[in-house]
């Protein structure tokens, strides 16, 4: 199995419900290091994944609708904790329903098996989500 | 798949029984980083893997019994080369026993599914060992 | 010149103020890395720059009336632009102030010669403050 | 199941064939950081995945041939696109083929289950490739 | 004394002249990380060492030229041995003349007082080149 | 002002004289990551601060005596509390005396103005020494 992956990162406030956050209960934020990895059983005519420029294009599209932004605020995320593996699931599927639309390559949503989405909120955290493509 | 990984280090020295160790032989020591990345299929209802604070306390409880320590001279290492691979797997087991208490919140000894614990001994070394919580 | 280098991070929310910082007028926040380097020109009797245990204590102190908050409503903040090259001027003093009272050891705030305080913000950029500790 | 890794790294120069390529149809290089993750059920009589000297070594062998290279004048790559993705599984057999001649120690193409080869082309890039090694 | 600095990365082809650089006379390349720091002893109004927007975009732009190229074949490089600590002065001084043009804000050239460029070429050897910048 | 910096490691035993110290009086051990900067005002004829393949083989000469070893029983370190920042201090009089001798190129003692040594002991630390080298 072949891996291609691509990073980036974005920058929030939020806050979080229920006395389990403790301090994190207040309006804070975070830096948060994202790491997307396509995986595919063989590499194309080009010997690639996918295009890595597209990739990234991709993904920065994808958390320019998050970067620089108060979660508690954007209506699809209203009501919910947007921990950091929250956050992993939600960027996963918002890059799966853009590689199903082939913005990272026609084609590319058949021969993309899965994804792993990382995202590093601190030195001593992360947390990710993966799951198949097709 | 959602995971999240907690990180922390300690410092031990230690020596090695084999030819094949070569001058690891010798007592020597390592600082070894620890990471620990949980693995439960669904988000509990605060949107979490587990309690983030509680997995940091029971990685740093378990470590605590080993940090500036001398491995040969722990009772319960007696006897072992205490390798990173190996140590990556005691590391593994001490925390599956904490988390059967509950250590890390009620349920999770249902709720996770799997762990993987990473040792980084160098900066051109690691070591893992991972395995199902249930 | 001696260096003793410990470090933390924290996790804020905040907003700048001023056509120049386009999209980070909206709320949004940061985790910030904190490295804090001691510098000294002879080592004590003990072999140390300094205590590196109170050095993290205190750096965690400092840090700690910072982490989880929402910097606009800070008192002590009121009506700055939070950039991470201010804060890590901030964060400067408040650390000057702790050694000047002894927190780090007794005798330090006389026997340190000077301080570099550096906040990552991000994958792509960090800042800093240096400047003399006595 | 116990993993062991080690990493190394060369520098390389190569050019693309494709329009997809945009300007890495240009002759340019890259530094290649490659990290080989060698896996196994149980540990050996040692508390050993497998001789860690030996890894290193033998990595540092496969490397060696195409360390400070032109890779679109070396004949086993003739022709081919030395994509990140496509290194990365060249890499992987030609440290399979080491293991099947007993170069990590005698015995393991039978107690190694599987590897993964990672190679990092820049803060935001990486690719891999992972597969049996029985 | 306040930093700022910013990073981004390159790729390129290049070989060497003379015995010194033994294997590294053949063609080969890099990937260099950059960091660019700019130092400046009080912030401007905004709080700011300077607009980092306009620092990553001028850094870019400078990095622009070079990247996918192979060094031996550009006019401005010919007959150099362009090492990462020559490669480090010259992105300084492309910068520096970027500067002066008021790329990163206008009085910049007057306030900035000094900057620093770090090129890392592998996980074991960076170089750099610092100098005023009035 | 240019610098070469390049990078190794070691791993060490030892234990520590004073209250001061707490748990680390007790015999533990640290992997150092060590890098060292060479800074030198112009760069010689080759475009270099000098030769980067002897810089490496001089730190790695200078580290094999150290390497797997207990510090508390080398007759050189007898007495000392090898702290980091120590022993930051005894690797640049260790190189230093090399550089001395021309170990990393003839002439060098004369045209290398200073050197930083700085080791990482863990995720948390580091300590450096630096000085002048004529």
């Amino acid at each position: 199995m072949y891996s291609l992956a691509v990073s980036d990162h974005f920058m929030i406030a939020h806050s979080f419900k229920g006395e389990i956050f403790g301090p994190a209960q207040q309006m804070h934020g975070a830096t948060y290091s994202v790491e997307v990895e396509f995986r595919r059983e063989a590499l194309d005519e080009h010997g690639l994944v996918c295009d890595i420029g597209r990739a990234l294009e991709t993904l920065r599209a994808v958390l320019s609708g998050l970067n620089y932004r108060n979660l508690d605020e954007l209506p699809d995320l209203k009501g919910r904790n947007t921990t950091t593996e929250f956050m992993a699931g939600e960027i996963f599927h918002r890059i799966k329903a853009q590689v199903a639309t082939g913005a990272i390559g026609p084609g590319t949503s058949d021969t993309l098996a899965s994804m792993r989405v990382v995202l590093r909120e601190s030195p001593v955290a992360w947390a990710a989500f993966e799951g198949p493509l097709r």
